[in-house]
């Protein structure tokens, strides 16, 4: 039987991908921060899961010596990286380098994957955003998803570490309580309709579940010449737009928008997604149906 | 009087940087690993020394409010990034954030001078190799040392840290005992002529008197648009060329050369040294009186 690590499976992405790992027939094991019942664990595919920090120490007790790893774990908050910078880069870069150097020290085999962030791109001039576009970051955020891109490229090419990396754009899903659609449904609801920006920048959305097979996917991928793939639809759509039907379905009126920008937030998004449909992935969850279900949930309490 | 404090100023670089600094009218102290009397560290240039890791924490500690700091702590070896990679990515990345983080806590007007390395560029195919070539390091020296530029940029550019960047070409001098020339004349002077490579192996060597003039002029142009220079001459001399030289020295023969080459080492180094030159910088030091200089040196007991 096929075995996959998951760090930080108890995040939003980290879940679905060890829930759909495990439906894909892997023995599923999990590591990083977050306590959840057995039961818990056990209904997100998980067979085991250790609450600790994803250190090189604490893989080298727990992580065995897995097939796969998908290396969930990571800061994921461009606003965090602007107010605690070191923090954010402890957690996306020195904890990737804990993942390389376990593989290179005890489990030379090991695939990795890496969830990275289309935050990697920065401010791009032209759309769709390619994998070979120059990657010009802007928050600490971006900075450090790419210097875990670099630290995966380096142990490829020196230490044949197999790695594929996917740079993910803007991933939702019911189970999401943060960002942009969490952020809207709260404000709405709470009849704030004013949001930053202008609502004419555009995101590239993708549902976690389409994110979570497209990273399993990757793990078929990888290698010592670190391909990468962008995780979108390959689709832009404004802010407005998104914000639009948020609240039509909360039956409120049209958001208006400040002109403001949040420091750190690139305008414009939206993905070539050529190297993900070659390996014979698309995406098949529908953004106006997805985001209509994620505001249900919302409304329903969010359980 | 200005302040300049001097990471790693008790390594080879770090060292004259600190004798130029204080000849140039800086008071200057430093940080780091190696131990030296009061004598030693003064006649460096030092007015305060403190045997220390590079962290955070010392900094806050004993960093003051600088006007300037020149950082030149960090690993120097590509050898030991290749068997050590965890520990190379500690020293150079991770000392890079404490210094980067010191500044925006504590410190924010101080400026920041970074040596970096010709290692960020690796295998490049036209020569001379200008600041604007993309990087594509090979070894994990070369990543870290360009993750440690990229660091200095998200602080430039989200925290207003006012930082230069200088990557050095091979530097050398009287005092440096690694690297080509050390190495050459241990074994010249054992009686042994061969060594890796084809010989043609290019290398664009720069006096560490001049790296240092260089670093302390590239203080003046830090800026939040951290602008790069390459600290070289402009001139590519082969490695059979250098190893002539020093052989001859010894009243050896002609040394010869096995044809493989060292995992991570690149072929060819050329520097445009256009933005230096722009700075009012130019090299004084010529490599065949100062290579002569330094057998001379190694020779006497390497004082």
């Amino acid at each position: 039987m096929k075995t996959m690590l998951v760090t930080g499976a108890y995040g939003f992405v980290g879940r679905h991908v060890a829930r759909a790992a495990a439906q894909a027939g892997y023995r599923v094991s999990g590591i990083g921060h977050g306590t959840w019942t057995r039961e818990e664990s056990r209904a997100w595919g998980l067979e085991d899961w250790r609450t600790d920090d994803v250190t090189l120490e604490s893989l080298l007790t727990y992580g065995g010596a897995p097939d796969v790893i998908c290396h969930c774990a990571g800061s994921g908050s461009v606003g965090f990286s602007m107010t605690h910078p070191q923090q954010d880069f402890s957690r996306t870069v020195v904890g990737t380098l804990a993942v390389l150097e376990f593989i290179r020290q005890s489990s030379p085999q090991t695939r990795l994957v890496l969830p990275s962030s289309a935050g990697v791109y920065g401010q791009c001039e032209t759309m769709p955003i390619s994998i070979d576009t120059p990657l010009r970051p802007t928050s600490p955020y971006g900075f450090h998803k790419k210097m875990a891109e670099e630290l995966c490229q380096s142990y490829a090419r020196n230490f044949d570490v197999r790695c594929a990396i996917v740079r993910l754009f803007s991933v939702y899903g019911i189970g999401l309580r943060k960002q942009l659609l969490w952020d809207a449904c709260q404000k709405i609801s709470g009849d704030e309709l004013e949001f930053f920006g202008t609502g004419s920048e555009t995101r590239d959305w993708i549902h976690v579940d389409d994110a979570a097979g497209l990273l399993i996917l990757a793990t078929e991928h990888a290698s010592a010449q670190t391909p990468v793939a962008n995780g979108g639809t390959g689709l832009a759509t404004t802010i407005a737009e998104v914000l639009g039907l948020v609240a039509g379905q909360f039956g409120a009126s049209v958001p208006r928008f400040s002109g403001r920008s949040k420091p750190g937030d690139p305008t414009h998004y939206q993905s070539n997604i050529d190297e993900a449909l070659s390996w014979g992935w698309h995406p098949v969850r529908a953004w106006r149906e997805e985001i209509g279900r994620y505001v249900d949930w919302y409304r329903d309490g969010a359980p």
